[in-house]
């Protein structure tokens, strides 16, 4: 089997490249002077795994040189777009999702899958994303986009806004860490953690999937909403938002209790 | 010495209680139904334990029944309004603000005191506090109160405001923990764990500080800003705020990123 990764070099690129090795297939890695064209007219799998800005560009750069048993597949955080421009592709297509970083390795991390054309090399790909101990999940791309709008594009802009906001404020940061509760510490650390990333990355992620703009909004109106209450100097309004939010988290509430309460006793042991 | 915990019933009351017999002093707790001013005119040292809502009621009722040489003092989590209430008393007056719960016990635990009046009972409960192992920080009324809208008012609205997005959405949040990466299930469960809470603490410690609206409304400006530029599309315009607020965060981030990777390394081990 021989299988081709476009913008391979990268640090997901290269941790399934060791892995297909280990099955005994012959890897091609193309970097970012690499010929995608060449390494697409011979692979019987092509893996496109390049920053998500350029998926589309180089999917249509590769589209139309593939062999019609091969299998074109991705690793993009968005679905949606790359997978129409798949679709002009004569060969086997899944749009691809790992939602793991190369530092925690396979075993039980989630891998989305969305199935366009089968053939045996997407069965055979299939099998061997199972055998690397992944737990693959299927989903529509538009099914994909929506559920990640919320789960990346959301929770982004939660930690961006927090960021932003003690900008605007010119809050003392260091007068925060010495008063602060471990609820804030850990609140004020996730969001360092986002912003300590690629601001490419996570735009890509947010402007290129079509439904970041509804969660967005949502977001928005939630918290114009909580102002205006806060503002008015309105108890019942912002009561009103919190028990009708915790009504909506239902039995999640009492999960949330207890694994942040064990991250919190784990933080004050390790500080 | 005798020392008075007025709401003294609750989870933080009781645990000082037991800390002051501990010394050999004699504790008077009043609950719901207690004589708060016969309390107040015996006692040494007088603490105002009651929900925040009612700080200032309490502080009025007994005010003028505390002994001269006596300490008035209390344990709400805002100071500007108990200490206004406080200044008609004659006697020594310390704003409290205990910044940890009783689960913790209160070793290396930060208590904040906001010093307004000193006399000999104010000095013998400072060393009192210190000899619990607590960390003593000291501020005025204002400064605790500006700094608890940051640290207490951001970090709620923000947990709020996500949780009530999720329900202006009416996302499965079932299908979110399936297919969630980390990070995002440490930001649901971490709103999860604020909603999970009594929606009367969580409004009075909004409402009662007088420096929660300019908080409210940094951080709706900020959302405003990045939901534009969502709407609009503008990479750069994202970029932009996501590169000012790292720059803000400076070599927090790195800080962010150590702490936050040894925590979902934790959830990893713990699911």
């Amino acid at each position: 089997m021989k299988i081709a990764i476009i913008g391979g070099k990268g640090q997901m690129g290269k941790m399934f490249a060791e892995a297909f090795k280990k099955k005994g297939c012959e890897v091609i890695l193309t970097g970012r002077r690499g010929n995608n064209i060449d390494a697409a007219k011979k692979a019987d799998i092509i893996i496109v795994s390049v920053p998500i800005r350029e998926t589309v560009k180089v999917i249509e750069e590769i589209a139309s040189h593939i062999k019609e048993d091969a299998l074109l597949t991705d690793f993009t955080s968005i679905k949606v777009k790359p997978m129409d421009a798949m679709k002009t592709a004569k060969c086997g297509i899944l749009g691809g999702h790992p939602l793991f970083d190369s530092t925690v390795g396979f075993k039980s991390q989630n891998f989305i899958l969305c199935p366009l054309k089968e053939n045996n090399n997407s069965k055979w790909y299939r099998l061997f994303l199972k055998s690397l101990g992944l737990n693959i999940i299927e989903l529509s791309a538009e099914e994909h986009d929506k559920n990640m709008a919320v789960i990346q594009g959301l929770t982004h802009i939660s930690n961006i806004s927090l960021g932003y906001a003690l900008k605007k404020l010119g809050y003392n940061l260091d007068m925060g860490e010495k008063l602060s509760s471990p609820v804030y510490l850990l609140r004020l650390y996730t969001a360092g953690r986002i912003l300590a990333q690629d601001e490419k990355l996570y735009s890509d992620i947010e402007m290129e999937n079509p439904y970041s703009k509804e969660t967005a909004k949502a977001y928005l109106e939630a918290v114009k909403e909580i102002e205006s209450a806060v503002e008015k100097g309105s108890k019942s309004e912002f009561e009103r938002i919190f028990t009708e939010s915790r009504q909506y988290f239902g039995d999640k509430c009492k999960k949330a209790r207890d694994l942040t309460g064990r991250v919190l006793n784990f933080m004050a042991k390790n500080k």
